[in-house]
């Protein structure tokens, strides 16, 4: 079968990878390697390994023109094809912690600059399987029409035409906010802050929140959520293979046994995305919602894959569940606690139903005990947030640089020295050994010692970032796809304090009344004290995770130098004392 | 004054060196910088140090025709002119370890290979200070008449015409063998094993020596050289700077002081040279002499080449005084023990009309108790050491590559990426400092604490390699010394044997009797016996070397890692404990 090039991607040395380029056509010798990998061989009858998403295959039958093909028909064809099919640009298939690099923003851009109004272009529709939105390529189940309940969300999806829509009208936004018909609709209302009308719609909102309230207290640091105990977690373990259609699908489902229960649910990634995505548009103005572990690529083998991928789904979970807003979430619960199928589907209708998302989220919050702030106010806080998160943005990626070189060279060049050094050795003792000459039988011993000494020390060098640096690593990796989202959330924020400044303009020209413009006053501050809740939020869990992690590497690297210190004064012992 | 560059040389970066060019023309700008270094500027107007031995100043006056410029004249003029102009081809100018590399075996090759009889041809006479022979660069004392009799060596050497005199035919060396006139001279007949004839002279000599014997005793480990108690040592120490010619010339004298006399004696490098000379042309067909550390370069500044060419010296005088031949011979003797200048002169012209030189001094030694091997057994004996001392070479030219390699990452890259890691950590403290948020003192010290240790640590791998991995590398280099002196020594043998098998062919044509071939064959036994001490020696001090060097390594690591670990230990202790 053969296969079309999207993006260039080089291969790693050592891996079995295959370097192609854009445009190339290759054959695919291999579709079912797994870990979002195929087998392919290209012009020059090199075969190695390449991503599947970088590659789009050809349809071996019926289709013999260059068209597009539906994915509907695609995806009874081949399951793979259909996943490779789905085109997600990856920001860097060799990089391992690539993994939360883009920030499921869909069509919006990430960017910390300002975003001009109503510049926002998605996709053409052309192809609903295009490369905006969230279409992150699902290496296990892809997607296909399903006859049971589980699998209604890819046909939801398939029907919708993604984010691949047009998007540029500046109230569009606004008009399709009320279309809740479709979830992926509602997604792209997500961050109406981004249109020039979008806070407004909570700004001069004359609706009153039904749905429970989200309190804000005066805490000790300022402004704080409300906590309840005992905090919940959950424990995300035991991936199973399921199959169905005959065996012709299989998909992975992970057991999640929340701490309140203590009942296992069971999950499939896709039931994870779907909760991302309905947390991410109630919650995505007020709270950062940080991305799946979607564009993982680094997993060799099916097994090294689903581990990476668990460990990392655990990751997630737990911070949401460190949330007390999502936490709490009726949408949050129904995934942890559903009882049965029938619970589970009808809580999924009501949350895909949900009214309340996008800006309105902060028509729920109700500051207690809290005086209105001054416009001035808000905006300094704002500016205050906006200038932490971009310094902790670039003091994050500035260490997830250099621990990539780190890592890089702990488990390439490094021990490759210390094991010739071993060798160097071992080498120099075997040459004595030949000298003929009685009684150094203790020193070529001792040698031959030392040098698998430096051996032990390159095996143990090589295998230390996997005890410490990783976890360093996954941390800062996350808190890089937590520092992602602020931008979009502060940038509701900042629309929010535009469109109050404006209100006296507003109201001299009678578009407002003196009325509603006391209104969007009083609801820039209740906005503003959720941001400041949100923020104290990420300081307390921030000082705690960095804590813990560095306290954790420190250990690990204390361990670590001990150990090769224990071991070089073992090899020291074995020579002759003079 | 203009230069005219030699030898490419590629700049270090950092040392404030200059890359140049062979042919370029650079312009002097300072010549006293001292370390075998002059500093100059390229027709860039680039300013850097270059190694005086790769540039050939121009004279300033009265030459203005490029013509060469006569020795003699030259050290008139200007002392830093007169070194640089000995146009010595170092074989690595940015290597530290290639002070040892080429083996001091004049313009005979140090080839493992079997040496092509008849083939060695010297540099053509033109210019005395050619490339060939021994004219290593003083970076101190330049070459120069002078009134005292410490210089008349200088004087020699200018007349003697170097070893650039051509030197193709075959019975040459022992045409020259009987002219001792000139220290250079002799030093030409130094090996006579390469040439046809050269063992014949001990074979066939009628010659009875007069001088004292070295016996060789049979050992538990086999025949083994006779040592006396306690063994010699000495110490070199306390360089200082003295001058001449009212300051116009100045040089550097070492304090050597032996174990037998406590009495400390002067000496300058040239006087080491002069000593190794004697000791090479003496010994050199049955002892490996391993060269002086001449072509070091790598002293930056003064005081540091000073210092390093002093730990050389000791090293080499060390070795020299464990060896009981060479320890206990006249010349070695006189070079510690002399009492004043006239009776180091007395004993300096003795010594360089020493006619026991060369293969002769095979007939000073005794083997005691040892029956006559039979040639077979010579033979046998000649090829084992051979195979040895070639597969010690190759086992320690490879350490001395990782060293080397291991050595540039530890003072390289390695330490810049712990220091990168260490300030991205310090750097996400202040970050974390800026957050407002009550109460993270106790992070932002403990990660602040954290990144200043990986930069000790950083400072740590880079002075590491000076406190191990230095020693293991100059023992190593000692021993690449020496074994770069075995192909020699074993050719002087190779050729005995086979003149010893040709010799019925010999009493056949009668140009030998037949007493005289059974003399060939105890000569070439009592060579054997000779060649057997000295490798037995050469295993007793290589075990001892290698287990002090080899513990005086592990040790050092150990401590490092240990010093590490605690560092880390106490970083730890700074986080909170949760």
């Amino acid at each position: 079968m053969a296969a079309k090039v999207l993006y260039d991607f080089t291969a790693e040395p050592g891996n079995n990878e295959l370097s192609v380029r854009e445009g190339e056509t290759l054959t695919i010798t291999n579709q079912n390697i797994g870990g979002g990998w195929i087998e392919a061989r290209n012009s020059r009858g090199e075969v190695g390994l390449v991503p599947e998403d970088y590659v789009e295959v050809s349809q071996p039958q019926a289709l013999t023109a260059g068209g597009s093909v539906p994915p509907l028909d695609l995806s009874f064809f081949d399951n793979h094809a259909a996943a490779s099919n789905t085109q997600v640009q990856t920001s860097n298939g060799s990089d391992p912690w690539a993994v939360f690099d883009t920030n499921a923003s869909g069509g919006f851009s990430n960017n910390w600059a300002a975003q001009p109004e109503g510049t926002e272009t998605g996709q053409s529709g052309n192809n609903a399987w295009g490369s905006g939105g969230h279409g992150h390529p699902h290496a296990y189940p892809g997607p296909g029409a399903e006859d049971d309940e589980w699998d209604e969300w890819d046909e939801d999806r398939k029907s919708s035409g993604g984010f691949g829509e047009s998007e540029v009208s500046d109230g569009s936004a606004i008009t399709r906010g009320g279309a809740h018909g479709s979830s992926m609709k509602i997604t792209l209302n997500k961050f109406p802050g981004f249109s020039k009308s979008g806070p407004e719609l909570y700004l001069l909102s004359k609706q009153v929140s039904k749905g429970p309230k989200l309190s804000v207290y005066s805490g000790e640091v300022g402004p704080v959520w409300e906590y309840t105990e005992p905090q919940l977690d959950c424990v995300v373990a035991d991936p199973k293979k399921g199959s169905k259609m005959y065996g012709l699908k299989s998909y992975i489902e992970y057991q999640v046994t929340p701490n309140t229960t203590n009942k296992p649910v069971n999950h499939r990634y896709k039931h994870f995305d779907w909760l991302y995505e309905r947390l991410l548009e109630k919650f995505g103005s007020a709270i950062p919602i940080p991305s799946l572990p979607d564009k993982q690529v680094t997993g060799r083998f099916e097994e090294e894959f689903i581990k990476m991928r668990m460990e990392r789904l655990q990751a997630w979970m737990s911070r949401m569940c460190r949330h007390p807003v999502v936490s709490n979430s009726e949408v949050f619960q129904l995934f942890l606690t559903y009882k049965d199928e029938k619970d589970w589907k009808t809580g999924k209708r009501k949350a895909e139903k949900d009214e309340t998302v996008g800006v309105m989220i902060f028509s729920t919050i109700e500051p207690e005990g809290l005086a209105d702030l001054e416009l001035l106010e808000v905006e300094q806080k704002c500016e205050q947030f906006s200038r932490f998160t971009k310094s902790m943005d670039d003091g994050v990626k500035d260490l997830l640089t250099v621990g990539q070189e780190h890592w890089k060279r702990c488990t390439g060049p490094l021990p490759k020295e210390y094991q010739r050094i071993g060798k160097a050795f071992q080498n120099l003792s075997s040459v004595f050994n030949s000298s003929g000459y009685e009684g150094e039988a203790t020193l070529t011993d001792a040698l031959t010692a030392a040098g698998k000494t430096y051996e032990e020390i390159a095996q143990m060098v090589a295998e230390q970032p996997k005890k410490d640096l990783h976890f360093l690593m996954e941390t800062n990796n996350e808190y890089k796809g937590l520092l992602g989202c602020f931008p979009d959330t502060i940038g509701v924020h900042k629309a929010a304090i535009e469109k109050v400044k404006e209100a006296d303009k507003l109201v001299a020209t009678s578009k407002i009344t003196p009325g509603e413009k006391v209104t969007m006053g009083k609801r820039a501050s209740t906005m503003s004290y959720a941001l400041q809740a949100e923020m104290n939020h990420f300081h307390s869990n921030r000082i705690y995770d960095y804590n813990r992690v560095m306290q954790q590497y420190l250990e690990q690297q204390a361990k670590f130098y001990e150990t090769i210190a224990e071991k070089l004064r073992h090899a020291h012992s074995q020579f002759t004392t003079m």
